[in-house]
């Protein structure tokens, strides 16, 4: 069995931001060698997710409105008693999940036609690493 | 190790819907083979679902109706401007992911009591696919 | 390719509660030997969750506030036709998800600087079970 591991980082310029990070995760394919098998893609960090939807800007500015509105930045988080003010950030993340699988078919990302992977920033304008774990044969 | 692979194709009576295919995961764990590891099941496209959850109509029933109310349908979504009228099917899939694993112990669904497979349309009346993937020894 | 399955029993005090459980994931990965590969931990109960994220209790209350905000306690649930009270149980399971893969390189749990594993229990005060599942070489 093959495993091939690779860390990306991220210090996005805004405090939340959406990273396309397909072409990463097929140069780690790549790099690994795999034919069947799957890949990790997992955020390191518990202020960001990764998803798989569509590349379209009109939705990510949908998802970011969305989720601003089901966990809104607040003031009086608890969380925020240890000096952070990111309370919020910690809330969208569990929303929409740190981590995907993606299935590796015959040396591809067994994707359908849209489907492309996302890092998700919730609290930006810092060092972020997402690991990338390629398993198979 | 072994890798079984197999595609369920979906094209639902009704715009949302919500299939039981714990059936269909079974049958791809026989055929592979498998008797430890674990399955991906995962939707292949970016305005569905896959959850393990009960199977009970009313909770179904409760689920949809709470998914309506957290991820609403709205005409003025940003990527209505694409002429796509589905944004809140995205949002609705984000939430409640589009993958799960089911770990694989003795040949079989490691599950407890009450776990079963769903696939969630939220855009449905057109053709959509999930990915089945067994890996194990 | 090593495989090793742990159960974990939980039968918490309160009926919501947030488990720190990364010292379990560590202990059945240390047993299984697995140096490189990935460990799947999964609730065996439709009305529990798995996380990531940070291990501080001001988070854990702002946590537990959010769920019921979203996914609020209400009799009028159609699943409770069937006797049960847990309908919003089932709801806060779904929106965190119930399960998380955490990869393993050089033989340890490759995680971030603050990422933590929670078992969220949102039905309790009865036995349930979480399956720990180390997969890799």
């Amino acid at each position: 069995m093959r495993f091939h591991t690779e860390y990306l980082t991220f210090r996005t310029p805004t405090h939340r931001q959406y990273v396309n990070i397909t072409p990463d995760v097929e140069k780690a394919l790549h790099k690994s060698g795999v034919q069947e098998g799957m890949i990790l893609v997992s955020a390191m960090h518990i202020t960001a997710g990764v998803w798989v939807n569509d590349a379209e800007d009109g939705l990510l500015a949908d998802i970011d409105q969305w989720l601003e509105n089901l966990a809104p930045f607040r003031k009086d988080y608890q969380h925020h008693r240890t000096g952070e003010t990111n309370g919020d950030s910690h809330l969208k993340a569990l929303l929409v999940h740190h981590q995907v699988i993606v299935p590796v078919t015959a040396g591809k990302l067994d994707f359908g036609p849209w489907q492309q992977v996302y890092y998700a920033e919730f609290d930006g304008q810092r060092s972020k690493r997402v690991i990338i774990k390629v398993m198979g044969e």
